[in-house]
């Protein structure tokens, strides 16, 4: 194992507009009444209005601040830990910097990228920072928004994804707490990573590309089942790594918070993975795939509605574009 | 002081091309015999023909490896350190790992973005989780194609920048070898986020809002007197929290090797922080500014040459967009 003398102090949340059902999707696709819901099982998501990213991620980040009682004074880095991007340049921690009003406060900002499993990286290297003693408080944030992205050609994809921003206050776990990261791990194997991608609007096809005929090229593609295949295949090997090296089994976590790319897979998994109803935390039926956000959301959903208290065992676990497998077992 | 004892033990690179002389961008500017080398004294840069920024940070990654004796076996986990991104969606280290041929290695893929100074941010952070033992041998790749994103008609930041990769081996240092990071610092200053940008192609303004007449909002935008005025401001107190702090001086260093965004600006900062002419990298006028890989290709530069040696102190120091200021000291 692995320990991390690490703990999630504080989270927090932004969520744009007031919510968009399952019926207004079908309309917009011109599906029949039910299919988005039978699809998807997404009731309800959010699309952002005037928002920015780093405006959304400055929102979540000063919530988190707030129930860690805490400023943004006692922060001494910034991560975002984000699958998309508010500008090529610069990066958006320093935008979310700028956002937060704190543009003369030196905190150094940077951002750590592996597309849905963003926060779980950001945050599994991170507590390595803390717990050396570089950073004494942390605060990753998860902004995204999917929206901009979607091809509504692909009903399917289109209808999965959610914007929002959350946001966790991380730092060192004083003294006899029982908060800490237990173990953590993660894989990529890119024999999959035609499975999910955005192809154009970086140097490889870049913006100044773009025509009508070739804007498919500019949004989000994927092949649900290939990567569904590909998970399936690897997770077990996956989960001895990450759960039955450290002497720990599923039967040990109060919560598991899965990046949930669809809910339909994520029940498949569940039940190979010996999941129970009562351990399963299901996000994307209330807010869809919020990419990066997903799992810090569910996080503070957690903590909110109580399902989650000090001492609890939690897994977060989730694939990404890559394709990645990553998981943190942590100590709330 | 913040020892970790890590070891860069191999370095390559991949430039493209044969390279494009400064009086060859004066053609292409439209500007006088001369002005370019004036301007910028970059007397040579390259860009690519039909390289991707995933094939050119393989090319590297395996000169790196050959020169650490190493295979991609002994490597486990691969991090690209951009400023720019070969597709939106997934991160580009999961295209360098299928770039390698590796698709199916496993090793764990994610990006470090902090623009011009992700190299530095990912070995600093990364250093963390070697000295940890979480990883044994991290490979850090820098792969940048900026001649896609130049704005032709801002002929003064178009003249600066060129297209290379360049990445290092870094694992732990045996006992007793003097290899080791001694201290490293970052700060962001958002107040100067909008002085280097390119602003479209984000979630901001998405590349499906590209028109011709909003072109230039798509390409790099940097007011070089606003970075330099702000980075000379802040740069004291940055080295003493960097040096002073650590007990060292940069009389310490065998050899500095700066992020390089304009040689005129690098040579008002040599004088002011002391920096001798014999410790001073100048990498830019042979590879203009290579954005992030600028850094780990003087490193491949100074080894080549001999002016790194085992046991010899090399101070890694840079501005980035964010604004951000970071350094790195180590024991090469």
């Amino acid at each position: 194992m692995e320990t991390r003398h690490v703990k999630i102090t504080g989270t927090g949340r932004y969520l744009p507009g007031t919510g968009i059902s399952a019926e207004a999707i079908d309309l917009r696709l011109g599906t029949e009444p039910g299919w988005v819901m039978r699809k998807t099982s997404v009731a309800n998501r959010h699309f952002v209005e005037e928002e920015t990213a780093s405006q959304m991620g400055a929102h979540a980040a000063q919530e988190a601040l707030q129930a860690a009682a805490l400023t943004f004074a006692d922060i001494d880095c910034l991560v975002c830990a984000s699958g998309t991007m508010e500008q090529p340049i610069p990066c958006t921690a320093a935008l979310i910097q700028r956002a937060l009003g704190e543009e003369d406060s030196g905190v150094p900002c940077f951002d750590i990228n592996s597309t849905c499993l963003s926060f779980v990286t950001a945050l599994d290297t991170m507590s390595y920072l803390i717990e050396a003693g570089r950073y004494r408080r942390i605060l990753i944030v998860s902004s995204e928004i999917a929206s901009k992205g979607l091809n509504w050609r692909d009903k399917e994809s289109a209808a999965l994804f959610g914007d929002g921003a959350a946001a966790a206050v991380v730092e060192r776990s004083a003294e006899g707490e029982p908060a800490r990261i237990l173990n953590a791990r993660m894989t990529t194997h890119s024999a999959g990573a035609k499975h999910s991608e955005i192809r154009g609007g970086g140097s490889g096809i870049p913006a100044g590309s773009y025509r009508e005929e070739t804007a498919a090229d500019y949004l989000f593609s994927m092949d649900g089942e290939a990567i569904f295949r590909q998970a399936s295949r690897l997770l077990p090997d996956f989960m001895e790594g990450l759960l039955g090296s450290a002497g720990l089994a599923m039967a040990d976590f109060k919560l598991v918070v899965p990046h949930q790319g669809s809910v339909m897979a994520m029940k498949l998994l569940q039940r190979k993975l010996g999941i129970s109803q009562e351990q399963m935390l299901y996000i994307a039926p209330h807010y869809g795939n919020v990419i990066a956000a997903s799992i810090p959301l569910g996080l503070d959903m957690a903590v909110r509605e109580g399902r989650l208290e000090r001492g609890d065992k939690v897994l977060l676990i989730g694939t990404s574009a890559g394709l990645s497998l990553g998981g943190v077992a942590l100590v709330y």
